[in-house]
């Protein structure tokens, strides 16, 4: 119902019959199994429907019921994984956003970490580089942005700005934009070798969808202050950046860090997804409470008798 | 019900009998002016009850409610105050939190941080600091991490350690920790005067109250990674802690950015009070939504047709 016959790479039943809990909070399906781009083939996005629901509740009660039942366990996940750090696990998990214009990324930010404790998130939202950040090599600025292991990161536009907005704006060499999959790829390897799990996600909206959505923001005064005129004449560029995205979802899908394309016109099947592909690698990862570092008989004692 | 008698600066009625909405969501009065510390007087916690409810609902059920209806008030003076910002205002507010351990600062931010837009949120918790911190002036990690305009910044520990635990462990000499007072003084004062509206709340909570606390942590084992037997032996220096509290309470009130003590032995007092002095900050700068800057009928024009 969602996307068209022809793709490799997608599994043949995306609501696979298993036993247990089929309520809507209770998806028994590998999402990722169902949204991951697959290493080393081509990509066409004309093969990924934006308005699709391709696994999953299939209206906005059933997704926001499933998402407050995965709010819960999300909560505790994230309280085990900062617990563990401080014990010395390196692990932490980095969601990286990308998607066009209204795709919804902030939307998405907002909704996720409303899951979470915000003190264990970092959340960078990447603007054009400042002029101190285009003097270094444009993984430097990345970098000090990472989360600390424990910690949730999320970015809003990433790196990945740098083969998309540079490639169609031609702002470096085509050769350039080349080499920077395979720095990207090393780079990400690196950080998964070092306890990262990076969750990459494309909101993929279509072209109608965003002249509803910029429409929408002109109608409201409240939303002018986000409106500037740049965004439409964009809209021009809009096939560059279609194979910008499509070249990016090939060339960096390696195993260790693939691209999820996440349908993105429905906000609450976004949401839902979102929320569940970072539940499904917290629950891969499944980060465990340390033990106390210290005597429990001895401290009760202490803290009983000081009245 | 709250206070012993003798406190100066109190207002005599704390339930001020305004007209309008008596409902708990619309608490009538300036809660800020009752618990605000005043100006240049001596400070006696022992005339702050960590268990009063000295303003406000009455109960748990009241302060939900009460809470709830200024989260969505909140919310949009955040973005109202980061829209103001994109077009030049550069106001910002930030929270500092102060408290014993178990005072339950982590879960102040929690609960406010839900509010709002995490986004618009910077929240930076102060830890011991590291070799690289404590070779700079004590204020310099904290300049570091301050908000940009528009944004809420929230602070769980602060530079007020170096006038804390600073002066109990005599970490420098008492003759510093009184030049410190000078120090962050004039610092608060710039920030203000560039914009900053600083809400200092000291976190409450009586002796007892943490015993029962830790004493918590002790009976689950999934909270045995946050314990600490140094947080036993720290109790031991809870008279000294609080003289050095009243120290920072009456040497750091002034009127552009006054302590406020809230009782903090009741968690939903707590997070009511403060939700309620922030939303009485923000609705005092009454940030405003500028003007898009854009060809608003040329813009739509330009979308309609551009099917």
């Amino acid at each position: 119902m969602t996307t068209k016959s022809g793709r490799t790479g997608r599994p043949a039943d995306p609501f696979p019959d298993e036993p247990g809990d089929r309520s809507p909070g209770a998806y028994p399906g590998r999402l990722r199994d169902v949204l991951r781009v697959p290493a080393g083939g081509r990509v066409d996005l004309s093969s990924y429907d934006p308005g699709g629901i391709p696994a999953g509740p299939r209206n906005k009660a059933e997704a926001l019921e499933a998402a407050a039942a995965a709010g819960t366990r999300l909560a505790e996940l994230q309280e085990r994984l900062y617990a563990a750090a401080t014990a010395g696990d390196r692990r932490r998990l980095l969601l990286i956003l990308q998607g066009m214009d209204t795709s919804g990324k902030g939307g998405t930010v907002k909704h996720v970490i409303g899951h979470f404790n915000p003190a264990g998130c970092r959340i960078k939202a990447f603007k054009a580089p400042t002029d101190e950040e285009r003097d270094h090599h444009f993984l430097w600025r990345i970098a000090r942005e990472l989360p600390r292991s424990g910690d949730i990161g999320i970015f809003d536009r990433s790196h990945y700005e740098d083969v998309l907005i540079a490639r169609v704006r031609e702002l470096v060499p085509r050769e350039v934009v080349r080499r920077r999959y395979d720095e990207i790829n090393a780079f990400e390897r690196a950080l998964a070798e070092d306890g990262h799990t990076i969750v990459k996600v494309f909101l993929h909206i279509s072209h109608e969808e965003q002249r509803r959505r910029l429409l929408a923001r002109l109608e409201n005064p409240d939303k002018h202050w986000k409106f500037n005129q740049g965004d439409i004449e964009e809209r021009a560029l809009w096939p560059a950046y279609r194979k910008a995205y499509e070249r990016m979802l090939e060339r960096c899908s390696p195993p260790e860090a693939p691209w999820f394309v996440v349908p993105a016109d429905r906000k609450w099947y976004r949401n839902w997804a979102v929320t569940r592909l970072l539940l499904e690698h917290l629950e891969e990862l499944d980060p465990q409470y340390p033990q106390g570092d210290f005597d429990l008989d001895a401290s009760r004692k202490l803290l009983r008798e000081d009245g």
